[in-house]
């Protein structure tokens, strides 16, 4: 597994993500690592990131997808463009599709592993699947595009 | 409009979700309204609940939907039902399909718009749309099914 965090490789004014950016304090923080061909992330809620008591709340799971899958997509476009970590174009989702296949208990690490299904270069299509408790709990399907140019202060 | 949220007619054990649950100290508390045959949402985000620093990150969009999806989900089964709103079944997001069209500016308020697609008593689709400054920003499809007996505690 690659040491360096897929977000921790963003540019500075590119990591105020609420979901994984190292510079927003009030953020979740997710990190993300390049594991062979796939990808990884382990992220544990919050006692507070609650559905019903007991189980966690969807739409915590969404934005750990989202910024995995956005995540997942840099690394896929700088093995094709053949660029370093530090110098990844920087996702965005165009579209995510979610499927919430059984609840998700409260109080264990969730591990989100993602894999390349389609990569066109500013476009990419992450498969992603949600495991806590040792089962799949849901599974996601993101199309990533490089951020538009209106983004960028 | 109706003045109960729906989410304030939820019984107190199930009012913890961090998306809409009054009783989650932390949540964000969305309050979406029935509006006719449509229900409205408006949330505000917060300033650091960006993607990237000007824009909303799109997990907190994806949280707001889910909420909105299933509490209208919920007004809809009350009628099929014809059941009072304190009544209410608790529904849950089975899946749902986002698609971001385009960025949404910091620093505004979020309508969400939702409405009925498909009512099957105990699994309805809402489509919904957000916008911001007078344009749509995200649209999103939700199937929500009635929540299941092991989540209640």
């Amino acid at each position: 597994m690659n040491r360096q965090a897929i977000q921790d490789s963003y540019p500075d004014e590119l990591s105020h993500c609420y979901g994984c950016g190292r510079l927003n304090p009030q953020g979740l923080h997710l990190k993300s690592y390049s594991d062979g061909q796939e990808t990884v992330a382990i992220f544990t809620p919050q006692p507070f990131h609650t559905a019903v008591p007991g189980f966690v709340y969807g739409g915590l799971i969404a934005s750990l997808f989202d910024c995995h899958g956005t995540g997942s997509a840099s690394v896929a476009a700088c093995r094709t463009l053949g660029l370093e970590p530090g110098k990844a174009p920087r996702f965005v989702t165009a579209s995510i599709k979610i499927d919430f296949l059984k609840p998700t208990p409260m109080g264990v690490p969730l591990e989100l592993r993602g894999s390349i299904k389609e990569n066109k270069g500013r476009k990419v299509v992450v498969s992603m699947a949600m495991t806590a408790a040792g089962e799949i709990r849901a599974r996601a399907e993101l199309v990533a595009v490089e951020m538009p140019e209106q983004m960028r202060a």
